[in-house]
């Protein structure tokens, strides 16, 4: 074991049975905590390389149990975010990526930190549930083509128990350990065409290009050596995705999405990462007849009813969600101003995740309870012009004190200029193997 | 705590009230070995820089009992080596400082690993008492001028509690790490001059001189924000220092350097380390002066009755250990050979060490016992004409199969040349505050 720590620590990389070693020795309690944090840490400040990260992939799905699709008719996709504000986008690609004759079993995470989990963001809606059996899981995609549900307990009980260990020693950042942890879980959900947003920016663990292309290809390389299609996008995390930041909200602006009136960046990005699957899936390899066929489902309002029909499948009772979101009713409704006009250069991702804390939205620790009803609605955007007693939305709360503290958040975070500033790109790179 | 490994792994310092929470908190229980473990890693990867070092070191020390000897009429001196093979030096420095007008309460180690330990070589003495009380100690501070006692539990435990970890998570090489080690054992004992060897070469933990310098000018800064005189020597540790390698076999040749008849190597070095003793305690400030103070307490004897006058003190029978040393009652001496005559140019000492370890008189983990006879006398320095049926010394074992293994795994270390190579100095460098 001290071997395998100094190997890492003098830089070299372990071999594929140095890292079994470890993880078995680990899970059976040979190896102390101590030992396996010191080993985290090396690995935080030396890095893995690509023959590590799938070595610790292979490592970690073999710890639990795989699910397979090959049963279905459709072939089985997986998408997976690394991470933003105001990322609705699973909510939209799973019964979009179904209504395109796609099979989309979805296992996702809960939210930690200032991002959200899809899995949160659906607790929102009365009576939903997160936690199917495996047989209901297996028998809703064979009916419906898509579900969605939380991660169980023996789905790579490694990363769990070495994530925990991770979040209590300061040892989670490290490109390789997340790949094993990410591809872990995709492989292990047993998706042949699996989607990855890989985040970049402000409100992301990537802070630029450079860093997110590298883990980008690692993510690629490890599904190409488990067998599996992965294309990996590269989008801007600088401002939220979308207007809404929540739960609630957020669920309502899937819905929007899917009725083809929801905001333009969620929209595109959702359309291209579902154009992909279709592609690589090899339903409609060519470009454009994929990318028609996943607009048609939105036009067409398949996609929508798609989105209804998993819900009903999963006792979520949507109707009541609409007829009054849970944002809505909350006492306090303040309106986000800045005061002063212009083209808005910044509306900082991080700054509206702190705002979205505030409102009690955002776990701190593992297992904390969230408000789902809290959320803001920010419906400008870098670029937009904004006059300087003008509404930039909305911010709802159970009281004023958080509301006025997430206002102050999220203001340190806006900026206007003169002039308008340059424009990136929402995608703004892919990977594929 | 989870912000103070976050601070270390990002490569920011921390501050003396971080690290203090810190290592309370692991005392106290509250801080588990996990996170202990992690943020020592980190502080390998990352390093501490002399602010850190002085800050834990205090917080090292304050967590024991401190020694104070003020009350003596002679200054007190200290002498610490990072650890070589052969380096019997402090058995000849405290009583040539002692015989010299100074007093030398010595605290001395174990040996772990391929280096010897003072404590260890003093124990082949028999009868020879390491553990003294501290009532013990100070009287015969004061009647003899010196006394050499290994640690005690009492002084610096927060050193003593965090080292196991280190030995354990492969996190012991950190040069801040050590520093605050030794410099605070230095500080706890007492002494208001101090001399640290730093051993630089194969068979040492600093590999290079440039590390070495940073290194001995981190343990100089320590001791001037203390208060105390801390001069650093950097010597060659590339072969054994003089030819003794073992325990009992070390004692008989710092017998011989007091008797003005040891090797030149071991000879030199305890006389420079006693003139900057002498010179810096005030004693005799001027480098002539105190050099010929040194080198009179040998060729007078004195040095050499403090040695007998120390042994008696602490009931060892030193006339039993002449009559017949452990090592000549050995059933096995095998002549060291190489079959190649020319120019000595290694004799390497980590592979002298292996060797004294293969004989079992090397610890491999804390605690084992080892064999205080068995040990290696090689009279060949680089630099040194040898020719090809020549002996280079002896090894003294307990058996022929171990008398072998050590032979074969000493010559690994041996080289000829038929030129002779460039000879590097002895004592490489020194610093002072």
């Amino acid at each position: 074991m001290l071997d395998i720590i100094e190997a890492k620590k003098r830089g070299r990389a372990n071999s594929a049975s140095e890292l079994g070693a470890l993880v078995s020795g680990y899970l059976a309690g040979d190896v102390p905590d101590y030992q396996m944090s010191a080993w985290l840490m090396a690995v935080c400040l030396r890095g893995m390389d690509q023959t590590e990260a799938t070595a610790l992939t292979d490592i970690f799905v073999a710890s639990g149990t795989e699910l397979a699709w090959e049963s279905l008719s459709a072939p089985a996709v997986d998408k997976h975010s690394t991470g933003g504000v105001g990322d609705k986008t699973s909510l939209v690609v799973v019964p979009l990526a179904a209504a395109c004759g796609l099979a989309a079993p979805k296992v996702s995470g809960r939210g930690l930190a200032f991002t959200g989990g899809t899995i949160d963001k659906l607790e929102s809606i009365p009576g939903f549930r997160v936690d199917l059996t495996a047989r209901e899981f297996q028998r809703q995609v064979e009916e419906v083509g898509a579900a969605i549900v939380a991660q169980s307990a023996d789905l790579v009980p490694a990363d769990r128990a070495i994530y925990e260990l991770r979040d209590a020693t300061g040892t989670v950042a490290s490109p390789g350990l997340i790949a094993a942890s990410i591809m872990s879980k995709k492989l292990a959900a047993g998706a042949g065409t699996i989607a990855i947003d890989v985040k970049v920016g402000s409100g992301a663990f990537m802070p630029d290009y450079e860093s997110a292309i590298d883990f980008a290809d690692m993510l690629v390389g490890i599904g190409r050596s488990a067998g599996r299609k992965v294309r990996a996008f590269l989008t801007d995390m600088n401002q939220p995705l979308g207007f809404a930041v929540g739960h609630s909200v957020e669920v309502s602006e899937a819905l929007d999405v899917l009725q083809g009136k929801g905001p333009q960046d969620v929209t595109e990005l959702a359309l291209t990462i579902v154009s992909g699957l279709i592609r690589d899936s090899g339903l409609r390899p060519a470009p454009r007849a994929a990318r028609e066929r996943a607009e048609r489902a939105i036009s067409s309002g398949t996609a929508e009813a798609k989105f209804r029909e998993i819900m009903r499948a999963q006792s979520g009772d949507l109707e009541a969600f609409e007829r009054e979101p849970p944002h809505e009713r909350l006492p306090v409704r303040l309106p986000i101003q800045l005061g002063r006009g212009g083209y808005v250069t910044r509306v900082d991702a991080r700054a509206a995740g702190r705002a979205l804390s505030l409102l009690g939205g955002a776990r701190k620790v593992k297992g904390e309870s969230i408000d789902h009803a809290a959320g803001l609605y920010i419906t400008k955007k870098v670029g937009d012009p904004v006059a300087s007693d003008e509404d930039w939305g909305w911010i709802a709360a159970r009281d004023e004190d958080s509301a006025r503290q997430a206002l102050a958040a999220l203001r340190e975070g806006l900026s206007v200029a003169d002039s308008p500033p340059p424009i990136s790109n929402l995608i703004l790179d892919q990977v594929t193997g």
